[in-house]
């Protein structure tokens, strides 16, 4: 973004400020429409609620689509029925089924009645946000295979959509039935004359309309398409999804994948989210790995006496347990995202099982000759040096282990890898580490003392 | 993806392993190009180079295209000269550059030399991997202004290119100065005789050849384009990008987050690579990790004579530290994502220091009390719970704070806040955490022993 939005917020603060009202949408109609997104967004919330009517609705639509989910129900929520109508007859069919999905039944119902669009944006509240048939919209033109190119063109004029990027026009039979696709390239230079039936491509890729939204991201990604066409449980064309639907898709998850693996359960969270939203997707997560945490306390409770004798076992049993738990990190981020951009057949599958196990036990004897080397220099005791090299060595070859087969394993049995993979692993190289390092160490215990 | 791959591979393999080519080249040209690369590449490395050369010369140059690029110049440069040459020349431009970037010095001569389409290739090989230059294919067409939409659409029939989806087109002048865009909508609706500089969009949106690949993708993103002009520094346009090459973009960017967050550097590597390569991209983080964890222990060390008489604190030190850890890698992970996909003002960033204050003291409290609790009923000793408790409130606040001011203080300098937000976090809650656990502990040793 080239823009400065610093510095136009200071503009647009200024003018709210002086009721300029004239000046202010003069700085917002000069930007694009994600632009204006973007500057509104930092607007304080009744900066935002005085603004928004006052803007044509056609750009008030743009930045409600533009807005997140939460932030734009409120807003919607808090403006009066007529104006909120106004500018949801603008926004795009897709588009305003989510807001009215995430509105009150009793603001949606309101809504629903007096939409103009209502028959476009009703069937769409019937998939869930997270499906192709949440994600698609209604707003797509199909041809019959038995037109002919011209009357074709004609179709594509007659229809003038709101939304003005097209890439293909599919073509459904008299039943409805999706029969084909056509890029707008061959229509443009086929014969008006040609019918419709013989110019088009009739391998097409659609996806149902129950389909998880990253499965259909995955799939349009996978074969290049810029829109893809949405079929019911009977094959009967309901909706089309369009290229900048999957970036987003694409960003949610990966977004996703992070939190999960650093223990976030709402991807919709961020760092200024209200704190009652945060506690709830980062306390629960918290406490687990506390029990966890705990459960390897009392696997040191166990060595307490020995602790007593050799006060300096202290100092490294968390550098086994740490290390044995980035080792298993480092694995578990590579099974996540492999798993999640790529086919992992089962003979690759036994192949990282196999090379994992000889990387376990190279980065243990990497490690562990190290460290060992390290703290002899330091506290001078070849047999403390001894037992700490040999439990890094056990305990990175068993974190490399399990850091590919606990995300395979999960993903084997339907459990998104990224989602218990690090609490689990980080529980077993803890205590694993702790245990490892301090039996091996109570059978030197005079010689370390 | 719904065909079945572990099926086909053991058909493909049974064919190869038969010699029955035919069979083999059946099963490969049945599945569409996407899917062609995703079962080839399940081949053992001397099937690959068997089958290779005797598919047609597209089909192969697909699969190069979507191979991995160290798997497709390995492949490559294992291949006869003459078969090589034919086929990259039926390669896209910006892909045959990407193979030739890769592949040794002496050979991308030779192939250079050999190549129909080597004017294509060659400007594409001055930029970087990463950069938009390198993104861009140079098969486009460009428009002049003063041409007709009926020239347009004899322009777009003579042209013919390898790739077939188009959604633009591009109008430049007489200088090749970028000037304007028009959608294939625009151009079937308008009447033939009118002037392209009367109907184009103004508007164009365009990024410098030497623009991170990154930055490009998000433009695009954040403009839902479905394809973007490259221009030259005196704004020449030299190329497009399309909304595929995004998807790879960003997905490549998100993974390298997950890995820079689990310490790898490598953004390439898979469960699955070389262990020369697994080493060299996952040892040096380890060895950082492990200075740092031993920087802990020096700490720990400190208090040893404390431990030796109460053996019990080390069953809990490394709760406190962990807690903190866990907290802020939390708070590392919002951070990253959100500095990674939306624009953070300086007001937000303020907002955002000022709630994790408090979410922080929160966490730490909630946390807290309940290891207090729980541990006061497990050794009952008041005086322990009390320290591990105010520890946990105090590290947990710390790591919250830390876990938003190092990744935004990093975005500030110019630093990939996923790079080394890690690493430098958790050394700071570990080593505090013993720190204020043992301190605190020191004070009430008489009580806690």
């Amino acid at each position: 973004m080239s823009i400065n939005i610093d510095k136009l917020l200071t503009l647009l603060q200024d003018a709210l400020e002086r009721d300029d009202f004239d000046a202010a949408i003069k700085i917002i109609e000069a930007l694009r429409g994600p632009d204006q997104a973007v500057l509104f967004d930092e607007l304080e919330e009744d900066e935002q609620k005085e603004l928004l009517p006052k803007l044509k609705n056609e750009i008030s639509a743009d930045i409600l689509e533009d807005l997140d989910d939460p932030e734009a129900v409120k807003l919607a929520e808090s403006l009066p029925l007529e104006t909120i109508i106004q500018i949801v007859d603008e926004m795009e069919p897709d588009e305003a089924a989510d807001l009215l999905g995430d509105m009150s039944d009793e603001q949606s119902q309101a809504l629903l009645t007096r939409l103009h669009d209502a028959d476009e944006v009703r069937p769409l509240l019937l998939y869930p946000d997270e499906s192709a048939g949440g994600l698609m919209t209604s707003e797509f033109l199909a041809l019959h295979p038995l037109m002919t190119a011209g009357e074709a063109t004609e179709a594509l004029r007659a229809w003038n959509p709101d939304s003005e990027e097209i890439y293909y026009l599919f073509v459904a039979d008299d039943e409805e039935n999706l029969v084909g696709i056509i890029g707008l390239r061959v229509l443009i230079l086929a014969d008006p004359n040609s019918v419709i039936e013989k110019i088009m491509d009739r391998d097409v890729i659609s996806v149902n309309a129950s389909v998880d939204q990253e499965d259909c991201a995955r799939t349009m990604a996978h074969y290049d398409l810029a829109a893809i066409p949405v079929v019911d449980e009977s094959g009967l064309l309901i909706g089309i999804i369009t290229h900048d639907d999957i970036v987003d898709v694409l960003e949610e998850e990966a977004t996703e994948d992070v939190y999960r693996l650093s223990n976030l359960s709402d991807s919709e969270l961020d760092p200024d989210s209200p704190i009652k939203e945060q506690l709830k997707g980062r306390l629960p997560w918290l406490y687990l790995n506390t029990l966890t945490a705990l459960f390897g306390a009392w696997v040191i409770s166990n060595y307490e006496h020995i602790i007593a004798q050799a006060a300096v076992l202290a100092l490294f049993q968390s550098v086994v347990a740490g290390q044995g738990g980035n080792t298993a990190s480092q694995n578990i981020a590579m099974a996540v995202r492999t798993l999640a951009t790529e086919h992992v057949g089962a003979r690759a599958q036994r192949r990282i099982i196999i090379r994992q196990f000889f990387m376990g036990i190279l980065l243990g004897v990497a490690v562990g000759s190290v460290v060992a080397l390290g703290v002899y220099l330091w506290r001078g005791n070849i047999y403390l040096s001894f037992v700490l090299g040999l439990a890094l060595v056990a305990n990175l070859s068993f974190g490399s282990m399990i850091g590919v087969l606990i995300p395979l394993g999960l993903e084997k049995i339907g459990v998104d890898p990224a989602l218990a993979s690090s609490v689990l692993v980080t529980a077993a190289t803890d205590s694993l580490g702790f245990f490892i390092f301090l039996s091996l160490a109570a059978h030197f215990l005079q010689e370390i003392q």
